[in-house]
């Protein structure tokens, strides 16, 4: 039988903790490493202690609360997420998932449930990466993406650097950030969607299947500047117009691919008159797909229409990808124990592809991990009009505790 | 039988003159009423006064240099342009107009020639407007487009105004700048094409019918930004996008109206991030055609398929005309001398719109007027790398003389 979390105990967790950084507007501002950061981290190392936890933190300032499990030798199942926001933040991102994590170690004192391993929630550093590029950087170097040093020496735009404030804020630990020495057995995340489709389908639960590979590319194309009124429409060479055919076709693209996404953020053309044909355009382009595979045949079917459009609209033009994030598979245990878990609840749910990256993508590296997803109003993150349901919280927190009880009893009947 | 100009002697006056705001790279900076737009004045007051003309300026600036013509009852007929250049000019744009007006009046001098009524040719100042907007301001002025006093109050970017500048360059004259007193029988003026058309068709002569009419308007798209990655392309509202599919359907909205021409020459698109899908898009559009009930259906059309588009990628839009230029027709009479000239002259020509305004543009209000254009290199004006060859100037200014001589002859003949 599942059992259930205290829903108004979280939703007022939820509201409390806000304060350190709450902004006017009902949103949070809390950059990594501030001293909202440090109160908020305060606070949470002391309701891990109040429920006879362990706290300790590692070389980046990760905060692990632990509950023991019957059995040592096991490594602990982690429930992480981070407690940073961005500058216009909201309450959720992040938030959520290291306060479920909590809302799910209290619910197991309360009940008297012990586990066979361990159950320890996670405060992951600097997730957004809005002070210190790059984002996910601490559950990066616990995952083997980067050196302690490479995040030590990141610095903020009024160059603090990372190392400094970490220890200023009196976070930085011993415990080694290394997921080959720290382990865990398993990594869950709560997370709100940051996406429309949860809320669009009326879904409140999103059982996480990976994180889709993402390919960011820069495109210019040149043709010849001159006036618009003495030059016919067959003697020119449109920059501008023959960068929105482009762009047409690239959306056209991500039509053609199941799951795919294809965007154009950024558009810039030149000289900017009003009476002048741009002879230069330049334009971003980011194509995401959850399969490695299909992201590569999308990539090529661009690179072929835009050089068709090219040469068509007589104008030269230059494609090229800048970063790719190849597609994160999350591993079947976890996945299977989040669906029996969905299941045992009862819960309307539906398989997902997180479209943003996660501290989950880094620990799915060294363990085997998963996802939980929520709806969030309108899709909108990142923003201080961020704002999630207290029910889809509560039901969130109840998949998250079933779904680590599922792991550990898988844990301890030996099944792999 | 036509008579022709010193090919040689304007081609040395072109390059001679050009040292007053020449440029290291070639080319003129001779913004209105600088000390090289003085300089360059009194070289043409003095030009005009070597050979016995009577010269005389009017309260704007408008420099006459008059041969007198045997009636003196006849206003006389006019040969103008202007000697002012963009900040970053060439030796073609205007300079060339005034320079074959005088070569005019060196040649009928040169040959002794008697025409009916006096022919005079024009400098008309601040064509260009980069210094003092608006553009053509004095020919405007002459042609009753503006008042005197606008003009004068009109002020450059360091707040000098035009009347103190034109009275510090000693151009202030006492003549009404006023086309009804300091009557023209009608105005003639030569002027690089600044568009590649008769390059193209490698055609030396352009007989002008006539300035296309031209429409100004603003376009603001309006979606919804969301994340690059989470949000499904059913579910988004792409302003960017949306603007891409408006300006390809601009282009061939222009393709499907003989002699149309849009342009869309600035866009912007906000927020402006790699990973953002852009919630706003703004940008301008510039519909052009000969005829005004043409450009009246393209806009009507343009209307309708932005409305269209708007509709069906679920975005709202505002497409709002802010600048209305309508069509000039030239004279029939002035047409016709243009042709006749041509012909005597045996020279490959065709008729042609001006895509771009003129001083011609408001003479054409109070004179019967017309234009003659030759070709310049790859269309391009408004540049220091503005060019034009030597045997297309004497050609053009072939053409010009005896187009006056024929317009001269049709005033004595009583026939209008």
């Amino acid at each position: 039988m599942a059992i259930k979390v205290n829903g108004d105990r979280l939703w007022s967790t939820i509201q409390d903790t806000a304060k350190w950084g709450g902004t006017a507007k009902g949103g949070v501002c809390r950059p990594a490493l501030s001293d909202d950061d440090r109160a908020v981290r305060d606070w949470f190392v002391a309701a891990g202690r109040e429920i006879g936890c362990e706290v300790f933190w590692d070389e980046l300032g990760n905060v692990f609360v632990k509950r023991q499990g019957k059995n040592k030798d096991l490594p602990p199942i982690g429930i992480g997420s981070h407690l940073d926001t961005q500058f216009t933040g909201g309450k959720f991102d992040g938030i959520l998932g290291v306060l479920c994590g909590l809302e799910v170690l209290r619910t197991l004192h309360d009940q008297g449930i012990e586990t066979n391993a361990g159950i320890v929630a996670v405060c992951w550093t600097n997730e957004e990466g809005c002070r210190f590029t790059p984002a996910m950087v601490a559950s990066g170097v616990w995952g083997g993406a980067f050196t302690k040093e490479y995040a030590y020496s990141r610095e903020d735009p009024q160059h603090l650097r990372f190392g400094d404030e970490l220890e200023r804020i009196g976070y930085k630990g011993t415990v080694p950030c290394d997921g080959n020495v720290n382990k865990l057995s398993a990594h869950f995340e709560l997370h709100i969607e940051q996406g429309p489709v949860l809320e669009d389908e009326k879904i409140p639960i999103g059982v996480v299947v990976g994180v889709q590979a993402i390919r960011w590319y820069n495109c210019t194309v040149t043709g010849q500047d001159c006036h618009a009124g003495t030059t016919p429409m067959h003697l020119r060479r449109n920059a501008l117009h023959a960068a929105c055919v482009m762009i047409d076709a690239l959306n056209s693209i991500a039509l053609r691919f199941s799951q795919g996404v294809s965007t154009v953020g950024v558009i810039e053309s030149k000289p900017g008159s009003v009476n002048t044909v741009p002879g230069f355009c330049h334009f971003t382009v980011d194509l995401r797909n959850p399969d490695d595979e299909v992201l590569e045949e999308m990539e090529k079917e661009a690179e072929k229409e835009l050089a068709e459009i090219a040469t068509r609209l007589k104008v030269t033009h230059k494609f090229e990808r800048f970063w790719t994030c190849p597609a994160t598979k999350f591993h079947p245990d976890c996945i299977s124990a989040v669906q029996k878990s969905v299941d045992a609840l009862g819960y309307p749910a539906r398989t997902i592809t997180s479209g943003a990256g996660h501290d989950s993508v880094y620990t799915a590296k060294l363990c085997p991990t998963s996802m939980v997803f929520i709806p969030c109003l309108d899709g909108i993150s990142h923003n201080e009009r961020e704002s999630a349901e207290k029910v889809d919280c509560e039901m969130g927190a109840n998949v998250l505790c079933n779904a680590v009880l599922h792991f550990d009893a898988q844990l301890a009947s030996g099944k792999k």
